[in-house]
């Protein structure tokens, strides 16, 4: 249905879509999704690599990270390195790698390793368990602390401490904050479309009666 | 410590970081977020709105919508409203209300809408009851199904159902996903970055033996 140049859809409708058409349309309406590689290794010592558009920042301190692990989507290889490990990583996705990022979501066989697949470096850090992708410009490696399952979505959410951070030093900023755009960092929206961003606006923290102002210089 | 062009910081430097850096600091490392206002109304009639930079998407059928609850960020009455009237919408911002947007996030008295103070229109849709932004160009009405107190970060996981959604046809798209590029949709990095977004690349689904050839035209 249009109105006022919307097109409108209720949970009945949503129900009745092609199953595909469904999947591409949900997928889409909660927004611009960080794009994400998680970087397991499983007790017997073979990698593992998936995508995850589901990061979600939870806390800076303590500092802790969440991801939403898909039983049906995501292979289930990463979910069992996680428990039978204690760790993993979060690697952020970047233009140049973002094809390869994209093919760790075929299914292989458990034997095989997405990071030979899609080419992509295995590195170790003295001491940390879980693999980073070695060609990512921001990467963060996680202890596991806890999970709850979602019951309506039958969903897990998966609770981590960052136990170390690596960032490109072109991301640095003065300010902590880091410069996503200028490590050409990568965000998802439905199932397959990536995207690149461009700052546009920064506004200090809001007060009543003081109506945002842009800081960005040249805005 | 910088090595390999990266910048490293483990777990103890991150405690030690100062508070504000560290807030902009660990904000950032999850990637872009899909920048969204949260529309609740009390049961006294008083309309309720908050910037919030966590939606994820948890299950397409049925289709369900989390957000993450910051009980000292984002202003306790969201949440109030949310359990006692059943009922949210979750808006989309985009370029040309992302001022607005902003503005929310200032600690106004209970007793007064940010909607008002930041003149942005309330839109009721017949037969549910919780106020949309009449300037979004994608919204979505949800329904409270369950919560989860996440221990690790003090934070609260809301899961809910969708139970309609509009979105400006502008954003239509015939594979069902919808074109947020089109409408003008923010995404966020750290507390207080904004960005407009510019699809690349959109991949098949992936399969072994199949790497990814980009389908969008002109590429």
């Amino acid at each position: 249905m249009l109105k006022d140049n919307l097109w409108t859809i209720d949970r009945k409708g949503i129900e009745e879509m092609e199953r595909i058409r469904r999947l591409n349309f949900i997928n889409s309406i909660s927004g611009y999704k960080a794009a994400n590689l998680v970087g397991t290794i499983s007790t017997g010592g073979s990698t593992n690599l998936a995508i995850g558009s589901s990061v979600v920042h939870l806390s800076s301190s303590p500092a802790v990270i969440g991801f939403i692990q898909r039983p049906t989507v995501v292979p289930r290889h990463t979910y069992r390195n996680i428990r039978s490990t204690g760790w993993y990583t979060i690697n952020q996705v970047h233009r140049d790698i973002t094809d390869k990022a994209h093919y760790t979501s075929a299914k292989f066989d458990e034997s095989e390793s997405e990071f030979e697949h899609a080419d992509l470096t295995v590195h170790y850090e003295e001491g940390y368990p879980a693999p980073f992708v070695g060609e990512s410009r921001l990467r963060v490696m996680v202890r596991y602390i806890e999970e709850y399952h979602l019951k309506a979505s039958d969903t897990i959410m998966m609770v981590g401490g960052i136990e170390l951070v690596q960032a490109d030093r072109q991301a640095i900023q003065s300010n902590g904050a880091l410069d996503l755009d200028a490590i050409g960092s990568v965000c998802i929206s439905g199932l397959d479309s990536y995207h690149t961003a461009t700052r546009f606006a920064a506004y200090s923290y809001a007060r009543p009666g003081q109506f945002p102002v842009n800081e960005m210089p040249g805005q």
